[in-house]
This record gives structure tokens, C-alpha cells and sequence, in this order.
């Protein structure tokens, strides 16, 4: 099995810092050892009607599903969620073993 | 300046036969070289509440963003885009140049 991969899409409110809430994120995935990989974005790009609204993209990933399911359980989790959840107008959020079609190159030695 | 993501998630409609736009997306990123890597899965876990219906999520990677851009300006993006479009019931779609918080650790040598 490959990695597993957690996806989540949101639209912040307004007035939220997002700075405030990346900062509390950067803080939860260095405190909880089975996060393998942590990457996010903003968008800058895709038309409005294409991206409906949501604005930020985070994505974590996992050596594999337990591992999700330990961070889920992590008090840490439960904590910076509730503060999370009370900055977020909306949400989509995906779960999935991730399948990996084209990986990069590796580094030249 | 890092990666550069282009992420899509969608619902498909209903009777579509998902391999095969699978299939179609695996040739695109095969034929067109400045795609740095693409990973995708299908939902699994999230509580329908939280994924909304979507069921998807695809993340392509790209070195830059003119890399990106020359992706979207190719015939054979704009071919597949056609028969994608067709096929999805709903989309959300973010570009954005990835931040890397936490790297997965090198692998043992």
C-alpha cells in the first residue's frame, strides 16, 4: 500500500488571519510524529468559477491509514480543529490512498 | 520558487465510467513532459458531510508555473479537457505554487 493522503479545500471567513491558523497548522504537523509530508497553497490562478469560492488547499500525507487514523486521534488534532473549524465558511475534505501515476525524477547525483 | 500545483476535484456524473478517464488522464501526463508528477485518489473516509459529494481529487506537479501554463496551452490538454469536462458533475479547481511545511524524510540509504 502507498501513502494515504489527507485533502482538505476550505474558504476561510472573513476576517479570519490565515497566517494565525498556518501557523497553528505548521505547529500540529511537527508535533505529531505520523505526519509524513505537509504541503499547502493558495490559490492565484484558476478562474472563480472554477474554483467556487475556496481559496487555500492542505494536504497531508501519511505512510499509510493507521497512521491518518493516529493523527485523527491525537488530542493536538482534536485541539487545533476546533479552532480550525470556527475559521472555515466552507469545506471539502478528501480521504484516499493516494495512487501515484507519474512520480518526478529523481535528483541528478 | 518551488512546485507549482494544479488540483482538481470533482464528482463525476452518474454512468460514467471513471477507468477510462483515468486512462485518458494516465496518456495525457505520459505525453506531455512538463508534468513533474501526478497522483490521484478516490475517496474513501470522509464523512459525506465533509467531501460534499466530490469524489476525486487529482494533483499534478509542475516546476514552475510557465511549466503549468505550457501544460494548459498543449493540444493534447485541451483534447482531454473536452471529454473531462463532459464527464464531471461538479469541480473545484485550485492552482497554486505548493509551500513545503514538514518533507518526508529521505528514505534509508
Amino acid at each position: 500500500m502507498g501513502d494515504f493522503k489527507h485533502l482538505v479545500v476550505v474558504k476561510f471567513k472573513e476576517g479570519v488571519v490565515v497566517e494565525e491558523i498556518l501557523k497553528g497548522m505548521e505547529k500540529l504537523v511537527s508535533e505529531v510524529e505520523t505526519v509524513k509530508s505537509f504541503e499547502w497553497g493558495q490559490d492565484l490562478e484558476s478562474l472563480e468559477m472554477l474554483r467556487q469560492g475556496f481559496t487555500h488547499a492542505f494536504m497531508m500525507t501519511f505512510c499509510n491509514k493507521e497512521d491518518y487514523i493516529a493523527f485523527q486521534a491525537h488530542p493536538k488534532h482534536a485541539e487545533f480543529s476546533a479552532t480550525f473549524s470556527a475559521a472555515i465558511e466552507k469545506i471539502v475534505l478528501l480521504d484516499f490512498p493516494g495512487v501515484l501515476v507519474k512520480a518526478p525524477a529523481p535528483a541528478p547525483a
